[in-house]
């Protein structure tokens, strides 16, 4: 059977629908960012990284930086084993402890990373608690979609962020059956809010626990950096906090926090967690620093709301639509995937800004955008530079409509 | 609804059947491998680790640890996105290009793990190539399974390395559909290897794609290092090798080699490759730093050898049974889960030997063992304190046996 042939048959499709996707080929420069060499077929150059969910720059820190090569340079470069067979090290056991303490609860554990821990808590709540009904919002990242299949529990689809549908579908649930409602905070793509107090006070009333994916919130929002659940003040409230280390804190990997019944619950019996090297020391003593000074500084998260809000105001004044939220996210909507791509490509090409057109599957069919995720260290002249471009786009995009 | 309550019935259930994980917690030290410090409730102390699977001690190499370093100040600690969003680093597609001349394949794709290119790949195959059937070796490890599972496809189990058995599973399908046989090369947990070479000659008389984890393998086998399939020559007729970053190489990761198709395809559709962020540029670095070490150099593999064949022979002369197998995992049968962790709880405490005993779900029931990995730094005195350690437990238990 000539498998290569079933495997270009579906490849050829992607390319005919404009799915295809190329990736940048990047060289990070520590202490540089947002600015990043770029591979080409001529040759390599300076572009700008508007599109990074290193969303502080912390990969860059220099605390960061110390600690992952201290920890390297102290303990080696793996962790030797799985958590259970040697690769339970003492940073893992501190960064969980850490975690823990960001969102004020009991126990933390620690996935490779934010997919697996999504996709290995939900599999194994929805497996192992009998009867398990999972009400899941309907805008949920694909690790939550794939651990709820995975687990074969009932699921129950909720319209994105609707409170009322929510309730109803609670209510139409017998009362003895366990339930988990499963949302997150921030969305990725919309960069829209959850209105967090008002589904777990539905959920409370129908006795549901709580599983929130903070994935896009944790390092950005409260006091602390804990997430919107943080700054909400329901953190205590939520059953499940889940995170991740790899994009504000600027490393990799992903946990959930909980009660200690809990965590250790998932510990003894999630897959995805028990089959697997652990995490690098290394990446948790990272991270733990990386936590730990966004836990006291609030300087980073200010100057990113800063620039989030120039950048929307200067899009305002340019006459060029965005997505209204309330997060750090600016998604300029293109709605056809060749043409977001080749507005990506020529801003690559002609102007050094590198954003990556988004298309399907990370987002549906018809909503193809271009996602900004300023930093505090992206500069005004950036976001000047950017509005060039942009401006220059649109005015030749307005351009060839009227000759066409 | 008392969440706590329903996972504390279950973990209560696990101990009772002595099933229930206790991890150590190590801080391992670079440059002293295969010691390490483990805290204990009353202080921390020098252990010998006996059960890594960094098992040729690369996770301390200096080469790898430099790499890692070097890497991490020059393009700081993480990627900062998805492959397709700001994430894929020229580090990345510098190891992806070292993993394919590995295998001698094409292409290479990278993983957050290993655990997760098996899931990943299994799961993409399975749920898009039309009517296929999974042949899956009944030893097969978890996330093999898993994938195998969230696929959706047929699976059908043949007999653990039972090539006739999978000639008859294979007879019996129709020979228009597409056929995957998924197996491994060492077995981790019996050390047991594949015959690789007849069951791709089985494969291939039926036109089936052979999948194959060489986990256990990559590092330790072959010339260059390319696992099992490169010793045994038959690299070239595996359609997909799988490997792990982890293991061998000392540092964490996963990845599959094969056709440019093939990887494109997975690259294309796999959600577990897709929607996660990418390992950091840092671990790629120091991943291909010690690929290129073990293709060119077999002093550790020798060593390796020429420790393993010791442990074993001093075994022998102890009269301690051990699994006979031909690879590099040295286990010893205990059958029951209490005795195992006692045994294992006696040699930490009375001789500062650390080997975690193995339970169910990563062996079956009764099959509880201690597995012993011997690596090129066990020095003749670490296998002698060993022994002393093994013979004098053995005569505890063999007058206690007199006595009961
Ligand atoms: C909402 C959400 N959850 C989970 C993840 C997965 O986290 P990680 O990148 O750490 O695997 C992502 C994106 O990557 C995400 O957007
Ligand atoms: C056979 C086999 N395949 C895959 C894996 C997963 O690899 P990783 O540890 O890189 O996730 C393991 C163990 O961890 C394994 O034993």
């Amino acid at each position: 059977m000539d498998f290569d042939a079933l495997f270009n048959a579906q490849l050829d499709q992607l390319k005919q629908d404009g799915n295809y996707r190329y990736f940048a080929d990047l060289e990070r420069a520590c202490g540089k960012f947002p600015k990043a060499a770029s591979h080409f077929e001529d040759g390599k150059r300076d572009v700008t990284v508007w599109c990074s969910n290193d969303y502080l720059g912390m990969g860059q820190h220099p605390k960061v930086v110390d600690a992952m090569c201290e920890a390297v340079r102290r303990t080696g470069t793996g962790a030797g084993g799985t958590r259970n067979i040697s690769g339970t090290n003492h940073d893992h056991l501190l960064l969980e402890a850490e975690l823990a303490d960001l969102h004020g609860k009991e126990a933390a554990l620690l996935f490779t990373s934010g997919y697996v821990s999504n996709w290995a808590a939900l599999s194994t709540l929805g497996s192992r608690l009998k009867d398990c009904v999972i009400l899941s919002d309907a805008g949920n990242h694909a690790s939550m979609i794939e651990g709820i299949r995975h687990s074969r529990a009932t699921k129950v689809i909720w319209k994105h962020n609707d409170v009322a549908d929510l309730e109803a579908k609670l209510a139409a649930l017998p009362a003895d059956v366990p339930k988990i409602v499963a949302f997150e905070s921030v969305y990725s793509m919309d960069g829209d809010i959850a209105p967090i107090e008002a589904i777990v006070d539905v959920a409370e009333k129908y006795g549901a626990m709580t599983y929130l994916d903070e994935v896009h919130g944790v390092g950005l929002y409260g006091a602390r950096g804990g997430g919107v659940s943080e700054r909400d003040g329901v953190a205590d409230r939520i059953t499940l906090i889940e995170g991740t280390l790899g994009k504000a804190f600027g490393v990799v990997g992903g946990y959930i926090t909980g009660s200690a019944a809990m965590c250790d619950f998932i510990r003894s019996f999630a897959s995805g967690f028990i089959f697997t090297t652990a995490l690098p020391p290394a990446v948790a003593a990272a991270a733990r620093a990386s936590i730990v000074h966004l836990k006291n500084s609030d300087a980073e998260r200010l100057q990113q709301r800063r620039q989030v809000a120039r950048l929307r105001a200067e899009l305002d004044k340019a006459g060029i639509p965005h997505l209204e939220n309330d997060s750090h996210i600016v998604p300029v909507m293109i709605k056809d995937p060749v043409k977001c791509r080749m507005l990506a490509d020529y801003l690559m090409t002609e102007w050094n800004i590198y954003v990556q057109p988004i298309n399907y599957p990370t987002v549906p069919k018809g909503t193809e955008r271009l996602r900004f995720t300023p930093s505090p260290l992206h500069t005004d002249e950036d976001i000047e530079h950017l509005m060039m471009a942009l401006r220059t786009l649109w005015r030749q995009c307005a351009m060839s409509r009227a000759v066409a």
